[in-house]
């Protein structure tokens, strides 16, 4: 049905970033994500939605119709659909077009909102373009490398924030608005991560004093996720490598290393 | 009483976490720990203890039997049951199996909910779990070793708060809610730390300038425990120390080099 | 017309900062810009306006003038007048000069504030001042080196801020104030920073525990950010590269080496 | 009149931390002055004044008196007490004492809440203890070195809150809170900060769409000032000396430099 030299042309325009259509086609459909996104984001605001409801329903359908478009190129376009299909991105792109069609068929579901916000993971196929891969890897890279450490970190300030809300709960107690001990932990994650609402204050001295703490303590604790990652970052500059010492196995020698630093066989 | 061969397999199976039945153990015990303090914080939502308060109560009592048969059981399996008994966690799982009982004796009394709580460092434990050792013993190491400049950070910090929150009481005074030194202190830690929670600001144009001095000072610090931490993690990553090779004459190598990485030569 | 003597004379003063003349210059200058903004500022108080608004009048005044015989002297005091007209900073020298005239033409347009407010931008000539200079440079070279790892975050973080203000729409909804997806972005990235104004806050337990995410979250990822610009600062202060020395092998020379520093052989 | 070896004798009590009588001096001092600032905020609270007044005056009489005897003492332990007199310290520690003595002449006054407050500043000869002594030099080093780049961070930062906050008040106006220009710059150095108390919020859409803007830059270069101290703190452990090369004058030689890396002269 579809010549092999057809698909890979779409192959190319669609998957691949380095040819000008290629780019072309992926700037065009960033553009068109970001317009649906802004359509979803106005038809929630009432006065809006009151107004340009009608203009807002018709880009609706003309954005499905053309992430239609797009899918089946998607599908056509590699050699086992099967494989993209049921990839993370092709659900992704399969769900960004659905909830026109569901809504045509169970009008007034509300959470098809949910699913048109899904087509904002889209967004991150701009990751893709060139001057982007070397940064995002990098990032993604330093994350990864500390995250025992930051699973250990975050662990215990949860364990912490429990801890500190279940004493903040006995000390200030339903009459300061502590109305229970997930809420009185609810409060004491929001202010130790400093971002402090005020909608629930102590008011009790010995509470204030616990307060003050918990402020302190968040405001010196944050250097630890920022220490580590920024050594992890450092590492990556630090020029240790991973190589293996041919003879005894022991790793990160540096770049400029001739002989294994633990037992003396040369290295190259 | 009991034989020494039971009494080991006991110990493997409590204490360690290398073998099957000894991780297994461990992650049932952390489910039965999280499970308790989930049960504690539903109960003290009014309206879950309501319609739950007979089955929360069921739970206690299965998770304080549970408790209990472990408190035994780690006694046992030591060999001397004393040092347990008196070690930190020996006292912490202790008390994690004392509410309900001291409840049964002395209806009512309020701050069990405290005993309960306690519980939670139990969770501690995980961090015995093989993929977590190393990363929490590096965390406290960096901690500990830049302990001194933190402790004269904080505490400058401190000192910095009181006189500020006295300023800012002379300036504001109780009409701005600045009601007292104690609790200008107070506002003054809220606003350092950047949690800002709004319950208590200034009105007058000098105390809203030396509260946005405040602010920035706080924004600005920060820079200091994070600079230390950062420090200490990178120092502790690099371990490259500065021994030249007695051959060659090459610097900064690593601390458990044994052999030149330049020129091969022995570094010992 | 003008002497090609006094043109010289004239751009020493205006335009360098070596000379005692050319320093004290622009000392006066900013002198003059930091009054015109007090004044804009003090202005704007409408129960200073009452009281000293013929004072402040004359005061703006007497700054146009002098910021008209500034501007003059500029475009004198260079020989491709056209090349500073356009530049930026010739721009907002002229807008500096602008709005009373404006005002005399056109009398009560409110914009003009904004207009006069461009003249802070000239403060940042301060910079040219010779203790700055190097420091300045330096941020926005490191700042310059980590722009597309920053752009990166930054887009990431925006896209997090817009998928998990729909969900805190979703859940919460117009009952607790959002209002509206716009909105409750608005308050996605207020929480996230950690700012928390608190004129938004959760009422529902789903969206506090939604909430609590999305601090530990913002938390924790400021991390970022702040590891790639220390990373990229220790970079520039390092200057240390791997070249090796050709006589004793030593590695780790500054940049700008011309001798071993170990040996004393030359480098190149 | 005083002997010289009396006033040897005091001066180590009194100047010293090495001996046993000196370290307890130092330390007996810090507990008066602690109890001293606590005596001030206690009597700053209405409810403790009226019960407790008396004993919080009789407790100041106290102090006074003994910062009145080591004030004496301090004078004449030293060589050159006019020396001591006009330093910092003992201008702080003449007016520790005289809050008291200018109460009983001129009743009533309020300010000398403040001279009560200076005493805290005493505080900071606690670092003068042995185990502080390096820590705080460190801190104290690391600062001063990236001075003037703080100082360019902080004076861009102050610049963009103003030209920020001009915006903010021509697009909420007076409606939102936002009164004048100062109250403006205020607000938005609460937002860039993150504290964010909330007391004034922006109600019109372009207004928190400006906001989300300044809460991401205050978000963002918060890294650079953690980046430049980290980077200083970095430096410090980096062992690049201060050294000037005996023959050409280049600075920044690393610590086991032998020769200068400018001009290959011998640096020992």
């Amino acid at each position: 049905m579809i010549s092999e030299d057809f698909r890979k042309k779409l192959h190319t325009i669609i998957y691949e970033a380095d040819t000008r259509a290629g780019r072309l086609f992926d700037i065009i459909l960033l553009c068109v994500i970001f317009l649906s996104i802004v359509a979803v984001m106005l038809e929630s605001v009432a006065s809006i939605k009151i107004v340009y409801g009608h203009q807002l329903a018709v880009i609706e359908w003309v954005i499905t119709i053309l992430f239609t478009l797009e899918y089946i190129g998607r599908v056509i376009a590699v050699r086992e659909p099967l494989r993209y299909v049921f990839s993370f991105y092709g659900i992704v792109d399969l769900l960004a077009t659905l909830p026109k069609y569901i809504g045509l068929m169970f009008p007034g579901t509300g959470f098809l909102i949910a699913i048109r916000a899904i087509r904002l993971l889209r967004v991150f196929r701009i990751l893709k373009l060139h001057n982007f891969v070397g940064a995002s890897n990098q990032l993604v890279e330093a994350l990864k490398k500390s995250r025992t450490k930051i699973a250990v970190f975050l662990f215990s300030v949860v364990v912490l924030c429990v801890i500190m809300g279940t004493l903040m709960y006995m000390i200030e107690g339903p009459a300061s608005g502590f109305t229970s001990i997930p809420v009185s932990v609810y409060w004491t994650i929001v202010t130790l991560t400093t971002v402090g609402f005020g909608d629930i204050t102590p008011l009790t001295p010995l509470g204030q004093f616990l307060s003050t703490i918990i402020m302190i303590m968040g405001y010196g604790i944050i250097a630890i996720p920022t220490g580590l990652v920024t050594a992890q970052f450092m590492n990556e500059k630090a020029h240790l490598n991973t190589q293996a010492c041919p003879n005894c196995g022991t790793h990160q020698h540096r770049d400029d290393a001739k002989f294994c630093y633990n037992c003396g066989a040369s290295l190259k």
